[in-house]
């Protein structure tokens, strides 16, 4: 399961390695915290918003992950309870064994930094009976693993998924978010996302040894270390 | 492939896992780098050192690891090109896939900091035709994890392996070193090297939420990360 | 002074240390900042917090401390105006010269995050007389220090305290909390709570040279170092 | 354009830098966040801050700098909606080619903790259309450098400017905000404010090679890198 | 200039930076501390030193470079005597404002960790007129940068030079290497030195908002800060 | 016991702690590891030796200190068997509680690095019968603290000592080396020793709330932990 803020995240820093995941068979969920409503230089906010979840609803669907939409507004999530018990009900539905999320060390967008903190914050609360919400507790706390930050800027790598096989899914699934593809980013950063995370994707992989490699740092806090296999 | 200081050192640190390795029915080689003889309050050199070689074998002997001896002497280990020949020449023997050895963080001993840090500086050099040994060089450069810190100070592990399986032949290994297990060291540091290693195994199987654990952190340097499999 | 999220905290990260406060004759506060309503898995909410405050009630008995209650809800403590206030006047009831409170660096949960950064960040406060609570300002800034966190996950200890002498009465108090060491949290982490505590207080010993320790960071910030007696 | 959480603030952690780009010609502005009312030992509220809105006036003024008033209550910044808005706007007044503000890694107070965080999370909202303020977008994303900590505790400076030229004017803007270094001030913590800022200035000048600098680190995050010019 | 540990590192590591300063007409210098003599899968020793000196001299002349060459055994640097007065010597040849150097902490290799660390160590040694050498002592101590790791790995750059007019130059000179652009390289590595290169310079150029950009950590001693010039 | 580099580092970074050790009756012990030779602009190398050292004498004997001088020559102290069994002979002399040296991560100067190292890495080989040097073993392994870098650059103190009473002995401590104060040092570095350390102090006072201080960092390593107080 990705739990990413805004439409496309989940593409740029985890698409790779949630196509193996699928590719092996396990049910992959993609939540979107916010609506990415923010994300055009010319249009109004709802038809933004639209446009940007169907994009999202094509990228999953092209490795048959299901998408989870929370719906907070874009730049403006918050920590307050009603945001717990939102993510705590969406890890609910989808019963993960393992949460891929942003790194709170970004310092790249809040909406990044507080998604990511909020998931690592209620991963334990999702198994809590007297927690409610919509869906019953999970029976086992996931695991929270933090991806790259948006250019690896400040990030430092712990683990790396090779993503050789899955590199040209993981470019089709960036390249539905059509209405973040065109010239304004481009114009805006002096680069096209297809090629910053292309590049990024070659980097991490020339750092593990392979093609291409997503970099992910295991969210480190008690009870939930993993171990049981050798190394590495 | 362990790589250690001190006779009983890759029993106290290391010892569950390379336990597992020889269950799962890998070959298991354990160096050890110098040759203790600095480790009895009475007895003079040569003879602990010869006392400490046959504890060490019979201690590999329980997990029919084979005991490579470097002999350089203890306390006095250094970066020279005969170590580092002589490590290069281990290391081909052994012809690794892993090596296990120090961290060189640890500000515990000279001899683990310099034994971890020429372990990680050799592993490419035991694959370069130029750089002659006894033995031939290695097809692949091995992957190197630095093994938990004496007691665990200044270390904060980053990957875990759980020996709740192996914990019993591990206190067995270590009960080989007879002559390190009797009073001397209690009475310096007021607990047996039993208690202090079976503790530390069950306190990083807390963080890793299993009964017995060993915490490594894997050596970061080109081109030596491991991609493939997916996480945890 | 001791300020911790939930009923247990306090006896299980620094009981032995308040224990030693206590037997060289300072008046100790334990503050629990939430009612521990999450914490049992048939129980309602209300009846559970209502038991936890007993049993931290007559924990803190053993040693002779007072117990300040402040009934935030569990699992949804929030960094809020009234949150601010409510630690002041807690703090400024106890004008205490030190406070031992939650790692704020702990990824465990929110509430000791929350916790340890608000103690931390009104140490000041509690001294200006324009912040007006039902209690008058402190004459002084208190020293604040980090406690471990769960499990020691992440956390390096600067310094230490023996509690070689009172790690009897920091068992006993935690086994105060009979509502917590039932059978349900071993079974979802696989490990009793007094097993738990007791290994972790060993382990921060063998770091100290001591039987048993609790470890602990002081909080880095202007004006609250302390200087004025020699090393150690 | 400095940011920073009280009157006072900018005068003593970046004064000789502001200074420094107004005497270059550089258009300056210093962003006070909160009203600083709770600054004094015997003063109401309204009165102090009105009395530190004129001093903070007074001090721009001897650099030629437009002071901006954001006016949050003082020790009750939070990040809202209400409060990222505000921020967003004050920033597109200015359209900076660089902020300066305070480190959000610094314990002191949590007004500095949050504006340091805010500025830098709204450093990129301030170009985006859809997010609508009085103000205008921006036209491109500032860079933001953040500043030495109170009394530097926890602070590495990666930056330094040469602030030898500007000492003099930096202590007579200090010396503006009269209600702050009278007794009261150097009762509380043993120092005058000037003491501490001119030998603050010195020790990084020390590190720095020359007689007083201020020191800084740039935020990292994408995309606010900057190069173009050459070492150092 | 540049001082790094085999002919090739300065190209791939700082070749952008070098051949900037050229274009400003700075006299550069590229010392090379170890003869390469390791680098090759079937040549004999001394033949492959003599080839990649020649290649390292071509690589110079184009940006009009000096060439000085140290000539230490390759893979068995040591920080000696006369390693020390080695560098001191070359480094008063060159008088440098500025060294680029490897980054100690890069677990590459020792050679680039022990080049870095001794051309920091003898920064302010050859200004020393009781340390004697060939060459007459320094006038003023140089700045120290350290540059990016090999791939990256454990590097987080603190300052970065935009090398987009650069690129094509840097990608010339490393061409210059053909005893290392050949086939066994990237069948040892699976990746070609030239795509690694370019590559990390686009990654770093994201980082750094513009094409292509090299990454820098300023040696942190006294008395070596820089502070004179405004941010950024 | 100090253990230092040079003659007037003891003084510079620990004098004032070491003047409050010798108020309150301990034996005080100040190792000199080089013989400073090269610290003077004209004069020949056994000259300024010479002299320095009868400065080193005066300076300790304001405290009533014992003077131990190692002799190794300056600028070129490495870590040898001989240069360990010199250090381990001389700390059995002095049979310290507590030694105070250099912080192996300063970057200023090799003699300091090493001599930090080397202290830390004999501190356990001094309480070992198997290494024989002049004197007999110590019984106990002494406690390291590692001092304040030079001009505090890159440190973190994480202990402060009150050194008010005994800044004005260790002004006259650093002015008894006449050779340093001199013209020459604040020509090289645009200030004089006595305004940096006197400054310095200042600012490690601001720090610690007190009028002056020392830093200092305990050494991490097992098992020489120190418990047994309580905080702070």
């Amino acid at each position: 399961m990705a739990c990413c803020a805004h439409p496309d995240d989940a593409e740029i820093l985890m698409g790779g390695t949630l196509a193996k995941y699928a590719e092996r068979g396990d049910d992959v969920f993609i939540v979107v915290t916010t609506n990415g409503e923010v994300g055009h230089p010319t249009l109004p906010k709802h038809e933004i918003a639209a446009i940007r979840k169907e994009e999202a609803q094509r990228a999953a669907e092209l490795i048959g992950a299901e998408l989870i939409w929370l719906g907070f507004p874009d730049e403006f999530l918050f920590d307050r309870e009603e945001t717990r018990l939102s993510f705590i009900n969406a890890i609910r539905k989808c019963r993960p064994d393992v949460i891929l999320t942003h790194w709170p060390g970004d310092l790249y967008n809040p909406d990044h930094t507080l998604t990511g903190q909020i998931v690592n914050d209620v991963a334990i609360m999702t198994t809590v009976p007297n927690i409610v919400t919509d869906e019953p507790p999970c029976e086992k706390i996931p695991v929270v693993y933090f991806a790259d930050s948006v250019a690896g800027v400040g990030f430092l790598p712990e683990e790396y998924v090779d993503i050789t096989s899955t590199i040209g899914v993981k470019r089709r699934m960036l390249a539905e978010h059509k209405s973040q593809v065109s010239d304004w980013l481009s114009d805006q950063y002096g680069v096209t996302m297809d090629e910053m995370m292309t590049v990024s994707s070659q980097y991490r992989g020339f750092q593990a040894g392979v093609r291409y490699a997503e970099g992910f740092i295991r969210a480190k806090a008690w009870p939930r270390g993993v171990a049981g296999t050798l190394l590495p």
